[in-house]
C-alpha cells in the first residue's frame, strides 16, 4: 500500500513556518508497512489543490490532507477534495451542533463563518475533534481512501492515532517492518556505494538506503514482510555481507553518533580523554561534551590557536614548531603528548591543520594532522580533506574521533 | 511568475532528514517577486519523479529541483527531467575532466560510478559546482525553465546564488526589491514581537518577518516597489522607529553573526582573546573560530570540564571551588581572570554552569555564569536558560559573546 501526503497551506511554503505534521504521518504509515511516495505543500489555489489532490489518487491507495480546514475563504480542502472526487458538499446538523457546542462551552458566540466547517464531502465520515472545532473526514472513494485532517498537529496527531490509525489497520495486510542499521566513518559515499551495491542491488525487499553527511554515511535496511521471522530471516541475508565489507569501518549500529561511541569504550575501559585543539577551535570538545554524562570522562583540554600558545600552554618546543610548522605530524604528535601531560588523561586526541581560506604555514588548505596520545605512546596522521572551512573542520574532528575509537577498540 | 520546488530523495520523506532547500529558495524566489505554489517531496521513483516534473512544467514557468545528482542508481532526477522533457542525457567531456580532476586534487581515485554524473540534458547549461561532484543544470525548454540543484546545502546554495539567481534576474520584470535587517540577542521572540508589533503591523509594505533561532532573533523588513527610491523611502519610515525600540540590543544590520561583530571589535581595538569553558566545553572557541581571520584576535583557551581542571590549568584556588562551587558568579570571574593571565590575551571570556540533564553542583539545570576579564578587571553575569542541554549551550555561548560586545561597544 502506498500512501501521499499533501499539506495544505500558502503559509507553509514559506520559512516562518514548516510542514511537521507529514514526519508524524510518514512514521505513523511506514510503522504500518504503508509506504509515502510522496509529499507536497500546496498553497491556498483552488485548483492547485483540486489537481494535486487528483494527481495523488490517480496513483496511490491513500491520500492524506492536513490543514485548510478552518473557516475562511482561504480554507480549501473540504472544497477540493469535493472537487477531485466529484462528490458535493453537504451541510451536516450534527456538525453545526457539535460547533456551537464547542463556542458555548468558551462561552463565545458563533460566528457565522465557522458554519462553513459544518460540511462533510458526501460519503465521507466525521472525525471528531476534540481540540478544535475543525472536524476531520474520513472518506473512501473508488477503492482510495482520503484523509482531511486539522493543520495544528496538536489537532491533527490525537485524531490520526484514534481515529484514523484504527481504521487503517483494519483495511491492511499484516506486515512487519524490521531494519537495520549501520554508521561508518572513514569512507566517501560513492566508495561505500561502489564496495556494498553487488549485495544490496540483488535485493528489493529488503530496501537499501544510503545518506551521506560530511565525513559521515549512514546505510539503512528495511525489510516488509507478513511476519516478523521473514523480515529478519532477509535481514540475516543481507546484512552479514555488507557487514563484511565496511569491517571496521562501521562504528555504529544502533544509529549513536561517533561522540557517544567514543564515549562509551572509555567508560568500559575506566579511561579518561584531553583534547589540543588548533584549527577546529573547540569544535572537537563541543562534540564530545553534547553527551550527557561525558563528565565521567572528559577531563578537559587546550585550544591553541597560534604557535605562542602552543608552545606556552602545551610546552611544546619552539625549535620542533621552527623545524615542521605547526601543520606536521610532529606538531600532532607534540600536542597529544603535552594535552596529555599536563592534564593526566589517560588518552589525549589532536587536530593542527589549515581550515582555510588562507593557510599560514604553506601547507595547502585541507592539510590536517590529528594525533592521539595513550599509554602506549603516540601516533599521528595525515588527512587531506575537501571543502570549505566549515566542512574541513567537522571532516577532521570526525577524524579525530574515530581515530581514537580504533585505538581504543 | 511562478514556481514550483521538488526535493528529491527517499530519505527527505522520513523523519531523519528534513529538506530544509526549499526554504531557501523559497526566500530567494520571493524575494524576485517569484511565487512558489507548490512544494514536492518525492522518492526515488523513476515514474513517479517524471510524473511529478511534467505536472510542474504544466502549470509553471519555474521548475527547482534538488537532489537526486549524486552517482548512484538511486539519482534519478537527470534520468527524469530528460523523460519529462523528451529530451536525451548527453555525456559531456568537460564535466568528466571536471569530475576527475576534482578527484585528483584529494588524491583519490575516480570511481567508474561518477561518470553518470558527467550526463547533461540535451539542451542544458552545466552549473559550476566547487563544492562537489555534482554539477547543476540550468535548462530552458518551451518557455519553462528548469533547475537541477544538487541536495546537500553547502553545494545547493552558492550555486543557486552564483549562477541561478543572476539568470532569472535577466528574464524577470523590473521591480526593486529593497530589504533591511536587523539581528538581536538578549530577548525572546515574543517579547520583541510585542515590542515592535504597533509598528510594523500598521504596513504590509514593507513586509515584516521575525525569525528566531536559540538565542538569536532576525528581523527582516523587505520593501518590494517600482524604484528604488520608493522602496528605501518606505525602510526610512519603518525602519528607525523599530530600531529605536530595540536600541543596542541590535548587534548586527548587515546579517553578520555575533562571532563575527566581536571580531571586528577586537581588530578594530587591537585586542586579542581568550577562552575559558566549563559547561560548553569547546562551544564557544568553536564559534569564534568558525570566522575566516579569527587567527588575528583569538589566541587560544581553556576547556576545564572538572574542578581539579579549573585549578590545574588555570590556577583557580580550591578553596574559592570549595566555597563557591563551581557554578558561581566567583568562579566565572576567576575562569576569566585565569585565562586572561596565562594567555595574555587583552580579554577573556568565561563560561560555567549546569547544562543539564543532571546537576553536580546542585545547582538548578539552565543556571550558568558567563564572566569576562579585561583592562579595567572582571566581571560576571548570572543567566537562567530554558530548554535542554543543547539549548542551553547555544544560550549561554551568546550571551558570552554578547556580554564582550558590551564591554567592547
Amino acid at each position: 500500500m502506498e500512501a501521499e501526503i499533501i499539506a495544505v497551506g500558502t503559509e507553509l511554503l514559506g520559512v516562518q513556518r514548516v510542514d511537521t505534521n507529514s514526519l508524524f504521518i510518514t512514521d505513523q504509515l511506514n510503522a504500518l508497512g504503508v509506504e509515502v511516495r510522496r509529499k507536497m505543500i500546496v498553497g491556498d489555489h483552488r485548483e492547485l489543490l483540486t489537481a494535486s489532490i487528483k494527481e495523488a489518487l490517480d496513483r496511490v491507495e491513500i491520500v492524506i490532507l492536513t490543514g485548510g480546514l478552518g473557516p475562511t475563504e482561504d480554507d480549501l480542502t473540504r472544497d477540493a477534495v469535493s472537487a477531485a472526487t466529484g462528490r458535493p458538499l453537504i451541510f451536516s446538523d450534527d456538525l453545526r451542533d457539535a460547533i456551537a457546542a464547542r463556542f458555548r462551552s468558551f462561552n463565545r458566540k458563533m460566528a457565522e463563518i465557522n458554519l462553513r466547517q459544518a460540511y462533510l464531502v458526501e460519503g465521507a465520515e466525521p472525525l471528531e475533534n476534540p481540540n478544535g472545532t475543525a472536524a476531520g473526514q474520513w472518506l473512501e472513494h473508488e477503492g482510495r481512501v482520503v484523509m482531511l485532517l486539522p493543520g495544528p498537529p496538536h489537532e491533527m496527531k490525537p485524531m490520526f492515532l484514534n481515529h484514523c490509525l484504527p481504521r487503517l489497520e483494519k483495511g491492511l495486510p499484516a506486515q512487519v517492518i524490521r531494519t537495520r542499521f549501520y554508521r561508518v566513518a572513514g569512507m566517501g559515499e560513492s566508495d561505500l556505494d561502489q564496495l556494498i551495491a553487488p549485495v544490496y542491488t540483488k535485493y528489493e525487499n529488503p530496501v537499501t538506503t544510503i545518506l551521506a553527511a560530511p565525513s559521515d554515511i549512514q546505510v539503512h535496511l528495511r525489510a516488509r514482510c507478513s511476519t516478523a521471522e521473514e523480515a529478519e530471516a532477509l535481514l540475516n541475508e543481507v546484512g552479514p555481507p555488507i557487514e563484511a565489507l565496511l569491517g571496521d569501518r562501521i562504528y555504529s549500529r544502533n544509529g549513536d553518533p561517533l561522540e557517544v561511541v567514543v564515549g562509551q569504550m572509555l567508560v568500559a575501559k575506566k579511561a579518561t580523554l584531553a583534547v589540543a585543539e588548533s584549527c577546529t577551535g573547540g569544535q572537537l570538545g563541543q562534540r564530545i561534551t553534547s553527551v550527557a554524562g561525558s563528565s565521567n570522562y572528559f577531563v578537559g583540554g587546550f585550544l591553541v590557536y597560534s604557535d605562542s600558545m602552543k608552545e606556552k600552554l602545551l610546552g611544546i618546543d619552539a625549535a620542533l614548531l621552527a623545524e615542521h610548522t605547526s601543520v606536521s605530524e610532529a606538531a600532532a604528535k607534540a600536542m597529544a603528548e603535552g594535552a596529555r601531560q599536563r592534564t593526566g588523561a589517560t588518552y589525549a586526541l589532536s587536530i593542527t591543520g589549515e581550515a582555510g581560506p588562507e593557510s599560514s604555514t604553506g601547507a595547502p588548505v585541507g592539510t590536517v594532522f590529528i594525533g592521539v596520545a595513550g599509554p602506549d605512546g603516540s601516533d599521528a596522521r595525515k588527512l587531506t580533506l575537501p571543502g570549505d572551512r566549515a566542512r574541513i573542520r567537522t571532516f577532521a574532528t570526525q577524524a579525530a574521533l574515530d581515530l581514537l575509537r580504533r585505538k581504543l577498540a
